[in-house]
């Protein structure tokens, strides 16, 4: 498949939440497209970034590593019980992306990030999704 | 960085598990590396290898999509309150190593999956990795 424009089985409805309920997560050991070790990261500034296009409004973190090492700068997407999110190749500039997708994840009544809508870096960059435990069903 | 054999920040200690604590789920819709459409998909067939293997000590459970196509074979091993893993690059016959991922992961004491005594594919394989929400730091 080359999107997760797919619902999944047993997708709850749920209601949309308050911008609080999301976390954006980048790591910021990440390196840019020159592989540089230099400091600040490539994904510290991006941190930086996110945290300024988010002007207060939703909470950004960081974290040493997502463990996506094999594209580059990379950011989750985090909202309490519904599927989490891992996106590569962004660049030091997905600041404002990340943050529309958490908006745009607030929105959401069934747990994933709406396609529709998604900046496009947040389509083409995914890496993996997982989803909230209380989701799954033993299999038969 | 290579692996995620990193400590991240923050990491608190917490009590080791029992198995229920722990939950493997497989990707049913990934393909091989075929790339055939034929079912059942290789995914689904990893599940079922993953159920055998679990026999009964570990729950298995399944997923329509972990978004990390381009990777061929996934999974995700999940653990409450812990980081969220998922591995890409599995075989159909990797379900023995996921379970011994699983029961490792029950051991752990600080969140992450021990990386002494990880089977190989659990090393190589990494997709990405999620912290918990309890965890995380605001930006200051």
């Amino acid at each position: 498949m080359k999107s997760d424009d797919i619902s999944p089985q047993g997708a709850a409805a749920i209601a949309p939440a308050d911008l609080s309920a999301v976390t954006v997560v980048v790591c910021t050991t990440c390196r840019g497209e020159t592989g540089s070790d230099a400091h600040p990261r490539a994904g510290a500034i991006l941190a930086h970034n996110a945290k300024a296009a988010a002007d207060g409004e939703v909470r950004v973190t960081t974290v040493e590593c997502l463990g996506n090492c094999k594209r580059r700068l990379s950011a989750a997407l985090l909202r309490d019980g519904c599927w989490s999110y891992v996106f590569g190749d962004l660049t030091v500039t997905s600041g404002a992306d990340l943050v529309a997708g958490a908006k745009l994840f607030a929105t959401s009544t069934d747990g994933l990030i709406p396609w529709r809508g998604r900046p496009d870096c947040l389509k083409r960059g995914l890496v993996a999704r997982i989803p909230p435990l209380d989701l799954l069903k033993d299999m038969t």
